[in-house]
């Protein structure tokens, strides 16, 4: 493989996409799709439909599947480098098997809680393959959540914190005021206590989007609630949210 | 005025728009240029350049001129108060004199330290103009940075703190590890001790674009001396960078 690019795609809507995404896009001959077996047949759609939407010329697809991992090692930091080893083989033998461009689209942007650079430096730190690789951006799930509820993530002057659901639980650094949460399975924005407001979107960018806001002792059970609802209907969620105390 | 769209188109490459913001471009009669006096004549060119790109049909520029700010009041919150009211009495005059849509363009994404949705949420809470009005999420300056430097701003599992010079001076928050910074003219990041990496970039998504990344006691005087030459060669500089300790 000569090239690589890892393109950010948006939060789901085609026309998320950038100029930029689109032009790197079609310079790509196959796109590497990681993990497709363990993903939701409507995000493989998503993609699908965006790749329909931009792409001028013919492409292939090549599936990379993870290597099964061992969920309850005893040995934890050995076996999961170990396994991120065996990983990086894989996408190792499937970019050697490239001759021109290769591309992986990621959701959102690639440079928030997403493992593909790491995956990527991990490959070429083998030192087998070798390609150059560049990164296109792309409109973060973050900033649709705030465009969608138009507001500002900051309040004039102040910081704003980017966290997870279990860091949220475990408590946020003192003087936190702001934080926007990913990768929270748990509602965890239900345990905090205090005078906070909330801003709550669910598959942002997509036909089925959904967004609550207000203060956080009003609406906390609704979200919770249509979270549940949502989640059993479609059999996968995915959610993100700002939280304000006052 | 029927309805507004603010815009977000990226850090300054045409190609960085979205193909959302193309359309709602395409969809205005008006754009609205905020203290147009006041910006550097490169940027105001960079503007023009994106419209030009991606404008098919024809399309006016209405300047909209802040009010004259007292700088040393001495009864301060009621003196910003009164300019920002005055602020909004220039910007609903010129929103009434428009018909149609009428767009405002925001450098990189409305949602980070941008004051574009206050004004317009304040002209409306004077009740005198209604109408009807979006947000177009674009690629942040700082999704920028992360991609020229092919980097992920979070650590697995992680926070990623997004703050300003000023505050970074004051110091972060326990716990803080990594962060962006923002709005920094003075090179705040020359005052952390300990064993901090940084990636910094200044002109993203322009053709003056520079990028340096090191250790931080490595490379902090060489960004200092940069940023003061390509400051003092351009008459401005728009700078951002991701801090973190190991
Ligand atoms: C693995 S992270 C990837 C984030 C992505 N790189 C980005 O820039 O938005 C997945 C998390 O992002 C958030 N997320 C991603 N896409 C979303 C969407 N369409 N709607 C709501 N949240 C989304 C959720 O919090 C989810 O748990
Ligand atoms: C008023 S804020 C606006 C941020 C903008 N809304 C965004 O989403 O990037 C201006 C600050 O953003 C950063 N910034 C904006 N554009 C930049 C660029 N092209 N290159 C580097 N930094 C930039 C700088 O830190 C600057 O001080």
């Amino acid at each position: 493989m000569r090239e690589l690019l890892v393109i950010g795609i948006g939060a789901g809507d085609p026309d998320q996409v950038t100029v930029q995404a689109i032009k790197a896009m079609n310079r790509a001959e196959v796109f590497f799709v990681i993990g497709k077996g363990a993903e939701k047949q409507d995000l493989v759609d998503l993609r699908t439909g965006i790749l329909d939407e931009h792409m001028r010329g013919d492409y292939r697809i090549v599936d990379i599947v993870d290597p099964p991992r061992d969920r309850t090692p005893s040995d934890y930091e050995g076996v999961v480098d170990d396994w991120h080893d065996r990983r990086a083989a894989i996408f190792e033998e499937q970019f050697g098997a490239v001759e021109g461009v290769g591309a992986i689209l990621v959701w959102g942007d690639p440079s928030l809680y997403d493992s593909t650079l790491r995956i990527v430096e991990r490959v070429l730190a083998r030192g087998i393959e070798t390609f150059e690789y560049s990164v296109i951006p792309g409109v973060t799930s973050v900033q649709s959540l705030a465009a969608q509820h138009r507001i500002v993530l900051n309040r004039i002057g102040e910081p704003v914190h980017i966290t997870t659901g279990r860091r949220l639980r475990e408590g946020l650094p003192d003087g936190v005021r702001d934080a926007v949460v990913m990768l929270d399975a748990d509602c965890s924005f239900a345990q905090l206590s205090g005078d906070w407001q909330i801003w709550w979107g669910a598959y942002l960018g997509t036909p089925d989007e959904v967004l609550i806001s207000g203060d956080l002792p009003d609406v906390s059970q609704e979200i919770v609630r249509v979270r549940a609802e949502l989640r059993e209907r479609k059999g996968w969620i995915m959610d993100t949210y700002l939280v304000r105390s006052r």
